[in-house]
């Protein structure tokens, strides 16, 4: 059984650190016939009988729980900037136990890896009896809410079996992003010109997230560093602040070292002042439009004396000069970026967690899928 | 100045300990000429030639930062219960960089104490080039903010100078009830009897937060077992939720404790691994329609030997059998409950401060009001 067991992480010591690893596969898997820039084609062969519900949508909700929760929030930068449509993403759990305000053909996006989240399937029963179609984003061929949902579209990232979830992450994250682009091209609000470079973009993802990659092994460094920690801010604005909910959760996951994320500009609201010379702050901090405020941001850490590890693009020499640590990774269109920007809290969540001692695939406390609510 | 800084105080020792108890007025002074239960009369003064945009809305924006956003999430629960008009809560400093949809005649209400928050401004300055119509919701008469809006209401708090927000959350919360209770009724989305319950709710409210006081010198109590914890945890559920991570940001900005806020079921995707013998879990526990789901939530937090003090409503004898410490407070209608609950939270963390020897009405890092981005 042991030797099995070997053999299903394919040489890796744990199934999280394979599952990290696999995904520039798991992502090409995800985008296969689905994207083919040089054919100008996009298509989900899931959705296509309700499409039209979700390109007329006057408002989309999003649902899920945890890291599913987390690419709700990343999917409603990218809807709201491609397809000009409000998004409002909800705790499934806060969700069912409200009244929450449902009309008839409204538009819900369930999103769940396992496809049997209790609290999401039953937000779905909920909005489905108030007359809304529901569009599941699931991993699992066939589960629960896959089943429960008019239309969808799998993750096809193979099987996850390391509690915290990564590749169903970004594979997540993939789906709504496609999704959002064929409304977007639907209604017209991307242009041509973007929507060709989007679908560049996707293709190229799993090579940019082979070559972020390649951090492992200077991350395996900083987190030597950083292992004893009590604690960690994630900080991030833009599409990339749901990826520093995401980072401070898979180390609160798997390390139990108390890590939080926050929207870089609210730290002076109240964060700001936990930050001494004991408080590492992951920053990302890639190239885009609030760039120049998220090098403010990194100044504010440092004045406090606050340890920053910054991600930062590749060739950027302004951060490198101001951060202890910083971290590149390929850069891509902004709103793609957190399939990139993840990878790197990944590891450090990972091996940080190793080092600590923890067992990384079963954290104490927590299930693979939580089919209780 | 020694002598005029005591005289300001009124006898306490800090100003956020007197503001803290000043809410029983400051809650009646915000609550006078607007609500008389007796005459069925509920108006604010400031808001009438707009009031229709308002009651037509197809949707609801509120912006904040730090506490003001936080009772803006308190909001959304309201306003989506009473008036029916969905309702999304972002953070002003996230709006205002990206490309947010906003149409003529769109519905923007923000929040801010001092009315000079720079990124809650800046946000309405570009809500208002698309169209939108602003509500402010202000204590400083004549701000920058009151200004900038359309229309508003004053929370007429009286002056706060800690730098930690109490009264003027409460306030805040207020106003923003008495908006969504304006605009149900005038919906038709709230019954006549709810409307006249409300109203005595209301103005029973101050006599209620005075009761919540007379919890100090146990909160003291357990302030002092606690004030050497290095986190916390803050859970709640419904309109409660937002009041788990106003307690954390209050324990956060003046303790420099590491405490977060959760909405109740989200523990078990993933912050539930933090929790072991160490770690304290404050848990707002009155009763309410998912009472019996929080009392689960206590026992798994229990389960994994995490220090339960929970926040109960008076006579509860439940929780009191399995939490280590419970702090009973009066009972409201439930979506009146943040502005009693939110108290103990006020208290502890202001007794934990004073404790760990922190320098309470201007804590480290933080300003009263943050007028630059």
């Amino acid at each position: 059984d042991l030797e099995l067991d070997q053999i299903e992480k394919g040489g890796y010591e744990h199934f999280m650190l394979k599952e990290i690893f696999e995904q520039p596969k798991s992502i090409k898997d995800c985008l296969r016939g689905r994207v083919i820039s040089e054919q100008a084609h996009l298509a989900l062969g899931g959705i296509r009988q309700y499409l039209n519900k979700l390109v007329n949508a006057d408002r989309i909700i999003i649902l899920g729980c945890g890291t599913s929760w987390h690419a709700g929030l990343v999917a409603e930068y990218i809807f709201e900037e491609f397809a000009r449509i409000p998004v409002e993403v909800e705790y499934a759990s806060e969700f069912r136990y409200r009244n929450p305000i449902i009309k008839e053909g409204d538009v819900v996006i369930a999103i769940s890896q396992s496809g049997e989240t209790a609290d999401t399937l039953a937000a779905i029963e909920l909005a489905k009896a108030k007359g809304a179609i529901i569009f599941g984003v699931c991993n699992v061929v066939g589960s629960s809410i896959a089943r429960a949902s008019h239309e969808g579209a799998y993750l096809h990232a193979g099987p996850e079996i390391g509690v915290a979830s990564t590749k169903a992450f970004t594979a997540q994250v993939t789906v709504l992003t496609m999704m959002a682009i064929i409304v977007g091209h639907r209604r017209g609000t991307i242009k041509e010109s973007l929507f060709h470079q989007l679908l560049v973009d996707l293709e190229n993802l799993p090579v940019k997230v082979e070559k972020a990659l390649k951090t492992n092994e200077q991350i395996k460094y900083i987190s030597s560093i950083f292992k004893d920690a009590r604690n960690f801010l994630y900080l991030g604005r833009g599409a990339n602040f749901p990826v520093a909910l995401e980072g401070a959760l898979k180390l609160k996951e798997i390390s139990y070292i108390h890590a939080e994320g926050y929207p870089a500009a609210e730290m002076k609201h109240g964060p700001i002042a936990l930050i001494d010379e004991e408080m590492p702050v992951m920053v990302i901090a890639t190239k885009d439009q609030t760039y120049e405020k998220i090098v403010s941001n990194i100044q504010e850490v440092r004045a406090r004396k606050g340890k920053v590890i910054a991600i930062v693009t590749e060739g950027d020499k302004q951060i490198e000069a101001m951060a202890d640590f910083v971290i590149e990774v390929p850069g891509t269109h902004e709103f793609l970026m957190p399939i990139i920007s993840v990878v790197p809290l990944q590891l450090l969540s990972y091996h940080i967690a190793v080092m600590r001692g923890c067992n990384v695939d079963q954290p104490r406390n927590l299930a693979k899928s939580v089919t209780v609510e």
